[in-house]
């Protein structure tokens, strides 16, 4: 992902990425069910970088587990690069935790770009007060032991039923959270910053009082033309 | 509906309504699970005007089909009367999105009363700051093309479990929304009116340290009395 | 429950109560879905009293049910001992109400410590200003008698899939609400205290950029120490 | 319920029942989701005896409580009557089995008219071949105390979203269980036995190729007099 | 549809036909759910006729509706065309019966080529006997008031989350059914016969013990070569 | 897993493995919601072989990707040692298959002594009757591409909220699946032999008109005695 990638995402919705890669027929990348924990204003960008869970087994998973310096939880949390969001496969269910405050703090300290799971973060109210974006489906304060143990790292995932390779870029707004293939990442800003710019536009005359039909999507020439007078206006 | 129920009914809650209509032996009339997207600080009130959505068969619905002028979702917003509410069986399913940001807003330039999925809605952060009420079940950002197709405009619909025909009165209060069959909207607004100046007063009685029981509902003669006072003192 | 119980389930979170249940073997006390009906800022904390609700029969269901002075429902916020939590098994529907704003603000009144549901509440939005906490899964307006009859007062329960004992010490934060089996509750306070100090020890040295492998959980000697001596310095 | 009503429910079909209570306001008497175990041939018929399980709390559910000559799932199979009925309110979960062969078998020595539960019987395959009918959702081999804690006898229940009362008159067909209140069980099988003459009337006649409209339900004149002669004629 | 379509879909499997509408783009045209209700040993043909339900309104869901000559349900059955299979939309509900085996019993008089409900049959042991192909989730005994309005004739709805077209033509085999657009089923069958026998050719090498890499799907020429004597052989 | 311990293993239920992994205090062993396909008389027992689906994006799963000799699924049928189970995580998921006959076939043929899914089979009519064990949870016809992309082989995967490691001993009886842990394999399979002679005796016992109080589980010193009795006559 370029740096101006980064930035282009940055100013656009997950639903105009949506659509983008809907043109492209790609229809699940969507994290379905994944709302922001504390909409902290701006978006989350980064590449993919995974856990899995898998059911937990009791002999396996008491809380000694945690002493271990390798378990994979508290691995990812400290290996996972500078700029990426760590994304979890917490098997869709958030009947415990997929993580909490301490360990979401580290991430936020060590750099991490934001956080995903299709369960739920114990401590949410603390982390909707963080300085990190962070995804979630509801609160659930079991630790993650209860339902869940961690044994992949960095492999590709699903999450909300969406497809996570890992360096995939994640894209979350105020509402959801997105996957774009890593390749085409940087044609998908492209584009999409392309389509925000007719959007606002749109938005602007519906506010005036335009019909929709003929102005979105564009069938209408005099739209066409308007619009290229509004982004020579606008500088856009 | 008159024009005064209209009005009567910006000043009742959802539950009131429920509890009115329950009395009248329907019991289903709620649309489970939608809940207000930007609570607005007052009721949406206006009779329904319907979409039916149908799944999707992959060949009808490709991006290009919303540049043909009668798609019905594009027609629906375009068509739906002023005061009326739009209200939309998306088959219980947020996985699309119902609408996004710039067909509300139309539909809100339009004169639209609100607007109603038992799905979820995509642009829903903006969505909640337009000045038009809007309900749904949780964010969604893909379109509404990946999952749905709008089949038909008008026709009687199921919402969230509840049924709908065209001109039945919805009401929407912080909480929930609810329909009223339209033939019977003037006289459940008119009871309605007189629960909610029972429950006021009941709600200042127990404030003041009052046992529920003979108050709530009331089978104590020195109570009907008391509400009967209070009502001459508040004009009610 | 000794008062100093009581005084220190004010200051932890139900994360760090469901870990010292965990140590115990218990591993489904949260109750699943319940989430705060408007945040009040402190912690719920107090004894189990419950209401069992049972599939209502349409003839034993009709309004005039609540004439009765003995009906369970309410019966039960009529008699919740001040200092207790009302704590209702809704079968996990919220299809219709648990209960609305008159009766919470009775229970309020007569020193009721919270009010939990599996289900939801009705006049959701009124129940959110109230000044007792309340826990549910959504908003919703139909009357009980729609879905259920209140048939048990005080009997083990379940609510949100965790098992209720009359007695059992309730506590909600701001994310979730755990049952703490009686006879072990104030073992588990002094040790939630005692995890609690160390979190905060934890969050402070993550703060400053301290890695969690060998922090938490403490597998190092030096964090044990700075530990003593942080706790020494805030008299903790 | 008259020895003769007994007879009566043996050959009416949970349909047919189900339509009598319909006439009499109650919508929701059929266990939802229960299905025979090995269907042998005539219908389940009895009082219904009721046990309650809650979730289980480890503590309390550990393999030496089956040791316990108290323990309610055991007292259950020992206590419920002849002729009776066994009904579980299993919490509408099959992750643990609700009883075993053992137990069904001893309920079927001990004169058991049968079992019902939402969740899941373990053994199925052996119950299947048993001589007791047994209706369940789907084979669950766990032991009940993972999940369950049978907590109550011969109280009034749900049992798959149906309410149960301790001698309501429980009725399984081939396809469904349905719950017949006590005090119109006598009136309900007579007029489910006059039902299913006109209905075995109208399958003659459909097979004979007669039109469903004016025949079922009966609104032609021509259709009762040859429904009267039909009787006659084979003495029913 | 072609008479030889028919019959070239009486000889293939849904498994195939999924994949053969698959390569095409279409991905969800299985209606989920639905399996056979007493398999008869061929395989269920014909274009769709529909029947869509809508939440039931108590009021207008009494059983004196049935006595209405008009009543949507029982105009479905008297006018579906002969061949025709009738799919009905019963909101992948069943909680209530989508119908029972009077109704079943005429359609299949009436030349009916099968019967498909994403919800439930009533009479369901009885419907397993009769000699028409009948698909549904499980038996359901409840009448459809219960649940359910039968409100549209004819129109485009949604079964089992599959997408029915008036006309579509409908396959049901000894798993599943499956809804090919009526404007390719001609084609769509022909490719569905040449799978077939190709498929038929792979089952007997592997049963044979030849590896299914570059037989299935066939890649490698020598098998392209094998199949061709294969269907000189058996005359496909 | 020894030789002797496999054949143990032909003869115990699920039911007996469950209760003896329980006092060992693993409760999540049994796969949820997985039954036979065509019940063929005797147990599978293997050790586990697994593949893991993850969503699929479209452009990574055209059927052009089956042609590809490297493609997962089609791998690990050709590499799953003989008397070993394949264990599929399709994300308990149905809504397309795991599987189908042709590949099931060649795991036949191949040695496999099982195959078990959380999703469902394509073909499963044909299945029921092959000469191999099959557990899924539904009949599924949609291409696994429609859904699941096969990524990983032989890895810790979960199966129906089971937790399932490679070489993990897999067993399936006329009811269910269940996980054995390798290590404790022997162990568990001499325990469940015990506990199958007692359970033996006891329903000999029950059917003879014994009460189970005291017998199951065995707390009276007689039926210990008779039941070593019983064993000697027996050779058990």
């Amino acid at each position: 992902m370029k740096d101006e990638t980064r930035e282009k995402l940055m100013d656009v919705s997950v639903a105009t990425l949506a659509t983008a890669l809907y043109k492209r027929g790609l229809r699940s990348q969507v994290v379905q069910g994944a709302n922001p924990l504390g909409w902290k204003g701006k978006n989350m960008v980064g590449p993919a970088y995974t856990l899995r869970y898998m059911p937990a087994r009791e002999d396996r998973n008491q809380l000694v587990e945690f002493r271990n310096p390798e378990h994979p939880q508290r691995v990812a949390i400290e290996q996972c690069p500078a700029g990426h969001v760590l994304v979890m496969d917490s098997r869709k269910s958030a009947a415990a935790a997929s993580a909490g405050d301490i360990l979401i703090t580290r991430l936020m300290k060590r750099g991490g770009a934001g956080i995903v799971t299709d369960g739920g973060f114990r401590d949410a109210a603390v982390i909707a007060e963080l300085d990190i974006p962070a995804y979630h489906t509801r609160p659930s304060s079991p630790t993650n032991l209860t339902l869940n143990e961690a044994i992949g790292i960095n492999e590709p995932i699903g999450c909300g039923d969406a497809p996570v390779f890992p360096g995939d870029v994640i894209v979350g707004d105020a509402d959801c959270v997105i996957v774009i293939p890593q390749d085409i990442a940087d044609e998908v800003a492209d584009e999409a910053v392309e389509m925000t710019a007719y959007e606002d536009f749109v938005v602007e005359r519906v506010k005036d009082g335009e019909s929709i039909i003929g102005l979105y999507p564009c069938t209408k020439d005099e739209h066409r033309a308007a619009f290229e007078d509004w982004r020579k206006e606008r500088g856009r």
